[in-house]
């Protein structure tokens, strides 16, 4: 593991620029009528994301051969959706948080009501970006269409918007296991999965090759969360950019709280080797994924 | 004009109720986890609009010969789309709205939080829609990505979010003619340019029809919102559903207050006469658009 670290830094900073230097391109900060919206819309999205979405969605398809520039947009797209995600979490009526990555949150900085439509207009635009004519020339009409459906499917009521929901209605009150799982994979996982399954159906992945990136997503999605809630417990607020302890503040269900610290990190490991079982039978090309599950587990952030 | 009452009735109840109880069935009642989110999605959804922008983008398809079955999904993703812009608008942060439609404003029923998700849940469900595998499988993939790609780029940030951001900007700032037009055009113009577009191209229009159709969306987009305006000034609120009045007591910058009642009245004319000029070359089958045209002008609601 710990011989992979260079590894993994190197691979997740390079495609981090990649994603970086394409969003600038997309959404360009010179950019179109009205500035004040590009403006609230920029803020977020280049407030220091780890990139996780896009990367898993990159390095699903380069497992499979797949051409950086037909992912790059859809790459691209999953970072906007997930920025709008966390815009809106952070309203006043939500989670009403002050700070995000270190940083003022959105409607601290341009009020609620430009909050909330920057948040609408990254969401909107991802779709536009999805099925732009000279983004996506290379891609196959069947295969953008799939795409879509994939994410919006991933991103909305029964997805990362139902997970939402049920955790603001879930504050508070005391929650079993069923409801802890639905609210984490509605929130993290779905959009995880969809990363993976995005960037495979973009290499033209097959149907055995779709399902090993599926089950490794499934199962990094959970790693994902529980040590989320496990940083959110003991990680270091200066690395997290974001204070620690909010969610036993705020009563939420959280995975060290239903079932204890040291069983969530063993449950942590133990989704993390399920999700390098997953893609056991890909090749070299997939090793990327394999640094990334450990990097999940590992990370300080 | 008068004569067609009855044929624009009849056609507008039609539509409809086509709409309606497709709607139902793409987002049923007793339908998918958590039912909260649904719930609060289907009470706007239901809360008795017009149907308008759907209603456009089937009768645009109609003009040109294309299927009902073909265009439905479409016709409601629409509509979903311009409800959750009504939820997201009359939030507290934006137009603080207690009433639309006759009834009490998705918030004021549901709450903050959940008011902002519905519309989320709401935009993002427009998309799985478009592209949902069952619902547009006699649809040509090429043309899926044209009408998602037509959609998402009229509502984002360079479309109706970015109306609405310029709009709340400028209320009670002076404004002049050129920011009027972009708030209208933003907010409602390019939506209903949108709907007319997407019906045309899953009818598989050519380039001139597509161009009729299109020089009919903006000039009727236009009728309709001055039209809007003056109903907000001598409206009966009982047929609106909504209080006459609120632009002005907001200061917001409108037609009439700009150019007057009466050069405003002339004006709704003159755009609904250029939009029935611009599909002046269309046979018969686009007679329900002309219906529409004269009903913009003289709807009480």
């Amino acid at each position: 593991m710990s011989s992979h670290t260079d590894d993994i830094r190197q691979y997740l900073k390079a495609r981090k620029e990649l994603v970086d230097s394409a969003l600038n391109r997309y959404l360009p900060a010179d950019g179109p009528y009205p500035p004040e919206i590009y403006t609230a819309m920029r803020y977020s999205l280049f407030a220091g994301g780890k990139r996780l979405r896009p990367i898993l969605c990159i390095a699903s398809a380069e497992a499979l051969g797949g051409l950086m520039e037909d992912v790059l947009p859809a790459a691209c797209a999953l970072e906007m959706i997930h920025t709008y995600s966390l815009i809106h979490d952070d309203l006043p009526a939500m989670d009403n948080d002050d700070i995000r990555r270190g940083v003022p949150t959105n409607h601290k900085i341009f009020g609620e009501a430009v909050a909330v439509l920057a948040g609408d207009a990254l969401l909107t635009d991802a779709f536009r970006l999805l099925t732009d004519p000279v983004a996506i020339r290379s891609v196959e009409a069947a295969r953008v269409v799939r795409i879509v459906h994939e994410i919006a499917t991933a991103a909305g009521a029964g997805g990362m918007v139902g997970g939402q929901v049920v955790d603001i209605l879930s504050e508070g009150r005391p929650s079993d296991y069923d409801t802890l799982l639905y609210i984490h994979s509605g929130k993290t996982g779905r959009m995880i999965l969809a990363s993976l399954r995005t960037g495979a159906i973009l290499a033209d992945g097959g149907e055995e090759e779709m399902e090993a990136l599926s089950e490794y997503g499934r199962h990094i999605g959970l790693a994902f969360q529980i040590s989320d809630d496990i940083l959110n417990i003991e990680g270091d607020p200066s690395l997290l950019g974001k204070v620690t302890g909010s969610d036993a503040a705020r009563r939420k269900v959280t995975f060290p709280a239903l079932i204890g610290l040291e069983e969530s990190r063993t449950m942590a490991r133990q989704s993390m080797e399920a999700a390098l079982e997953g893609i056991a039978g890909l090749d070299g090309r997939a090793d990327p994924l394999r640094w990334i599950a450990h990097y999940i587990l590992e990370r300080k952030s």
